[in-house]
């Protein structure tokens, strides 16, 4: 069975030698790079499970493709320009080299078409198999968007369609998100975003977010939730069935985000040219609650989402 | 069962707001902060699986601070500063709450001991328990050392004594290291430096990284190698016995590096101030191989080391 030095030898000649403002990558204690000057760093990690976050049967490629998007999708969701990642893999010990490939190979398909370099990681034995992608990115200063900053009043705004993350999993497939870094550089450049989430474990969870950590309410409206066709597929093309897989189904790392009336319509001008964008409603006052405008009612939006932890 | 959100609640209230260069911590997609100008940026991860790397008998307070202790260690290795760290855990369902906790404060405590921030990570569900955490640091421009920069003739040192790891392994506890953040700082604050390492998978392992990556050989001194009491004790009083914990037990964490002649005088004054150095022979040119002196004659080491694939 080949050694970890093995592995990671593997694994450093196919990631090449650095160039640009990386100075170190795989192979030393640590990878080294240069910050650009009047930016703010970005950084978050995501650990992923074999048999809670994903099978080893939605293909090693697709699951490790999977791994890194989600990590992209957050430095995306904070405003930021996603440049690099450090990936933590363990490994079972029968078929570690094949494992470490596969899952590679899709960590760099993904890392590859939005621009990143994985820079480094661990690779370790483990009975199931465990990925912990680090990302790092950057945001020019005071461009970085927080959870924070939505305000009553503000429009809320969604990429995408919702439900293909929840779709593919009663598929066993694994989803490989889109993600949206032209239309999340452009929104958050020109300071248009007031505050912005990456859906990860479903809309109602994702607003509440949103809505907690600005201290607003919210009202959205069921008929603007952008549905997508692998959800109503399955749901035998019932819409509201189907809006539970957007509501609680997780991994569609769509961005959730608000932006102030004034900017709406530059927002949509935006979404016109690079993703698909719906408004679902509005921010309001904390004390207005997280509703739901359907059948002619606002109703409360049971909390939900997809934790870990259930 | 605590859900993730309230677990990443409680980790979020015991960080505290961010202060200083950080930006933004625990609790949004990202973590945020400021690079130094003039500064290169570190990042190192290491994944611990339970089981593999520890088992929970050892304490969860004492797991948490060698995880930590294990990444800040690559920081210094590189002669950085460690500043950041996001931490990653997957925890069984049952105790989830109390384990995170146990394991957060052992992390806590040694970050708080080095000037390290929790920015962020991860929480997730997992059968055994999972740790992978990442460290961030600086090093000011042109400062990081690789393992790559050794020359034939530089003399080659290591900190402390070698063997804690092991010894304590077979005791089942965790090894607390002690690192050396001011004799790093130091040493390569003023490059003094031409190659540095880790002891993390034992002195032979190591030894040949470092010649590997610099193009070099080397020959050490088996009477210089500083062996730990512990391993000591653990080997009856005989030193022979006692040098396999050194060479090829691991987490001693210590420091093993080399400087060119004519800094060996500096480098042993600071080590006087900083912490115990020991000089343990000289680098060669890389045809003389990688060898060690001892009972008259020059021989071969095993390359061995602890290779969590075998």
């Amino acid at each position: 069975m080949p050694g970890e030095f093995k592995i990671i030898e593997r694994l450093r000649k196919a990631a090449g030698r650095p160039s640009g403002s990386l100075l170190l990558g795989i192979g030393d204690d640590c990878a080294a790079f240069r910050p650009a000057p009047g930016f703010e760093t970005l950084a978050t990690s995501d650990m992923l499970i074999e048999g809670v976050h994903f099978r080893v049967s939605q293909g090693l490629g697709a699951v490790g493709y999977k791994s890194m998007a989600a990590n992209i999708s957050d430095i995306l969701a904070c405003g930021g320009e996603p440049l690099y990642a450090l990936a933590a893999v363990g490994l079972p010990a029968k078929g570690a080299m094949r494992t470490a490939l596969s899952l590679y190979s899709g960590m760099r398909k993904c890392a590859d078409k939005f621009g990143v370099k994985i820079i480094g990681g661990d690779t370790v034995r483990s009975d199931k198999l465990v990925i912990s992608i680090t990302a790092i990115g950057e945001a020019a200063v005071g461009k970085t968007v927080t959870r924070s900053g939505a305000k009553p009043g503000d429009y809320i705004l969604v990429t995408g369609d919702l439900g293909n993350g929840a779709a593919a999993l009663k598929q066993n497939k694994a989803w490989l998100p889109p993600l949206r870094p032209q239309l999340s550089s452009k929104l958050c450049g020109r300071s248009l975003v007031s505050s912005m989430i990456d859906i990860s474990d479903g809309l109602s969870s994702e607003l509440y977010h949103l809505c907690e950590e600005s201290g607003t309410g919210a009202l959205i409206y069921e008929e603007l939730v952008p549905v997508s066709k692998a959800a109503l597929n399955l749901a035998g093309g019932i819409r509201r069935r189907a809006l539970s897989a957007a509501f609680l189904g997780g991994e569609d790392y769509e961005l959730l985000f608000t932006v102030p009336a004034e900017c709406l319509g530059t927002a949509l001008k935006l979404g016109r040219k690079y993703s698909k964008l719906s408004v679902l409603g509005r921010m309001l006052p904390v004390r207005q609650g997280v509703k739901i405008f359907c059948s002619g009612k606002a109703k409360v939006i049971p909390r939900g989402g997809y934790d870990a932890f259930y």
